[in-house]
């Protein structure tokens, strides 16, 4: 808090792609805010559904006997989507939630099999995963999982170059199969600044997971729900998950939401003994709330009626197009894309964070990730001109600094 | 999920404190749904204002620079009325993302002080403290905690009896002070079978905690904003709390919200050295969410309008008058009232699921918790007779099993 004291930015309003801040601002939305506004702020239409339905049924959870007909109906929807064949879903209230419980889960469906020693999870270098307990554990970000007294908060965690399957290899000899319950990723990494997979990188990884009985989590917290041009990351890049956690595209922010996919093989141990199985016992007080709920279909129905995934996919080229274009700016360092979301690495003469000051004046948000990296990932109603003018006011702000006209502060 | 195949009630409508099912039951919902339902369901004035704030600004995350005008008002209204002078507050999405951070912040408090072996955090048999993975590892009902391979998620957990101050001494003595971050509680314990604190408990707990530099965190996700007569437990029960989680009562469970208040001592090394300081590196998607907070302002304003703490005060007087004189049912054991939460406790010739799945046909929703117990806890809204009604269907219950009308199945 007080790194910010004094340069707040109060937001007010936000319409479709664009925020009003209590100065009177007008600002573009080029991060979608934290990844997850999709469909766009303030549509009418979503307002309505939560007035209506906190009317009808504002909440009543669906913990022992009880649940209701939103939550039943989204949890139908989204296994009908879900990149996973004959899923179960669990819902809860947001990104962070659903890391804890996919590797609360991974552990306890290792623990059913017998299998206890297999208790490791390994995740990336510099991977994001939420900042609940468990997320802070496997965080790859060390800034994010260090200061508590412990190399982490949950014991038994790993983490391992972002692109080298080698690397992973070798964590498995080192840790011993019998010892790891599952290997997390983000498809597309996201906060560590926007790393798309290696060619060959996931098919490898999935080989290793396979061979040594380890369970592949996928979290799609960012790229679920269209980002990547597809429904879900999985399916772009021909992932086979056995679970799936996802969040913030799922309602555009609207209300929190999250989740996870379960595949056959991790839930069935819990399934098929009848009402005697084995419980996994977990639950948050949220899970299946019938306003989010509610938001979330109507949400699900406007990125279908819009054909926003198409339109992502769409985006995805014209960002690619822009960004190898500023590619070659001397202040540059590299640019990624996967998906509609992009990153621009900048050199060390400039800072990630200044320039996202800088560019502010202009009008655009953007947002620094680490490895002096400008964040770019706007909403999927974006136009194609809206793209081309946030990435010339990041070169604007280069070209700037490169003749002059203002200096990069260190 | 296979243990309620076929038996599931789906809730289709809800309006002040009574459900309506898809069979069209009408059902009064005697525990407020998860103990959180305090100013009642359907409310019209609330939906309004998830309509209009969310057509204003539906979302936007407070990372970074950012923040919006509802954050920061529910932050002012927050602190103005919170159990500890000039505390800080944390925002999130629920009572388990509560415990996590709050349990982060204890041991990230002590690494900041030089003291890094201070991660211990004791805990209380039968406590309930989420899900989420911190939560679940200091969970006091063990079948929360267990599966996982380890005897807590996170390490360094410890658990003593509930009302023993002399087991928590003797745990000091065992652990050492040296190791000990925290101790947690629920003032009045929910899911564990409610459990009012006994007399003189907390005074000498707080006298051990302030001795032994051990950070005291009351979790108030239950009894916070009223449920006790009070606006929080901390205040009815004379406490001192380091951190003070909250949930549920902040929006009556209209959206997803919790958050932490954070005592100066713990709040300041992370301010003292302004734009310096270090930082404590957490945050949720959805913290400080417009519409949450929006609705989470109005709900207190209702509660004030309404004059419903002094409501519940009221309320427990009528609950603790018909749970003494059920106390001498010859199938009860034991009724405890603790605010206006209150539970029956059962002998072994009958049991607590299966009292609750009778009550229901009678058109009241109780619950079954640890100890062969029925939770009473409805809405801040409910009439006196309601609560009678409540009971006495529960005599009704029981007077069928003693009459030999229906048998208690096993």
């Amino acid at each position: 808090m007080p790194s910010v004291t004094g340069r707040q930015i109060q937001v007010v309003s936000a319409k479709g792609a664009y925020l009003t801040t209590d100065t009177g601002a007008r600002l573009f939305d080029g991060t979608a805010s934290l990844w997850y506004a999709n469909i766009g702020h303030g549509r009418e239409e979503m307002a309505k559904v939560a007035y209506e339905q906190m009317k009808t049924l504002d909440s009543y959870h669906v913990f022992g006997r009880y649940t209701n007909d939103r939550a039943v109906a989204l949890a139908e929807t989204l296994v009908s989507m879900a990149p996973i064949d004959d899923a179960k879903v669990i819902l809860n209230s947001g990104g962070s939630d659903s890391i804890d419980v996919a590797l609360k889960l991974a552990r306890r469906y290792w623990n059913q099999m017998g299998r206890t020693s297999k208790r490791v999870v390994i995740s990336r270098e510099h991977s994001y995963h939420g900042l609940h307990a468990y997320g802070t554990s496997v965080a790859g970000l060390d800034f994010n999982r260090e200061g508590y007294g412990t190399d982490s908060l949950v014991d038994g965690t790993e983490r391992v170059d972002k692109h080298s399957t080698t690397a992973f290899a070798e964590a498995i000899q080192r840790i011993g199969a019998d010892n790891i319950a599952a290997y997390i990723a983000e498809p597309v990494m996201g906060t560590g600044g926007v790393h798309p997979p290696q060619e060959g990188y996931f098919a490898e990884i999935q080989r290793l997971c396979h061979e040594n009985d380890i369970l592949f989590i996928a979290d799609e917290v960012i790229t679920g729900f269209g980002r990547t041009g597809a429904m879900f990351a999985s399916t772009r890049y021909a992932l086979q998950p056995d679970i799936v956690t996802f969040a913030k595209g799922v309602t555009s922010g609207y209300a929190a939401l999250g989740g996870i996919f379960v595949a056959p093989r991790v839930w069935r141990p819990f399934f098929e003994r009848g009402a005697a199985s084995p419980v996994y016992r977990h639950g948050t007080t949220y899970s299946g709330h019938p306003v989010t709920a509610a938001l979330a279909i109507k949400n699900l129905d406007i990125i279908e009626r819009e054909g926003l995934v198409e339109r992502a996919a769409a985006l995805e080229r014209v960002l690619a197009g822009e960004l190898a274009a500023i590619a070659s700016h001397e202040l540059v360092t590299a640019t990624r894309v996967g998906g509609f979301l992009g990153a621009i690495e900048l050199n060390d003469e400039v800072q990630a964070e200044w320039v996202t000051d800088q560019i502010l004046d202009l009008g655009f948000i953007t947002r620094p990730l680490r490895g002096n990296t400008v964040q770019i990932s706007p909403p999927f109603i974006t136009t194609d001109q809206e793209v081309r003018d946030l990435v010339n006011g990041v070169r604007h702000v280069l070209d700037d600094i490169r003749s002059g006209v203002v200096r990069a502060s260190a």
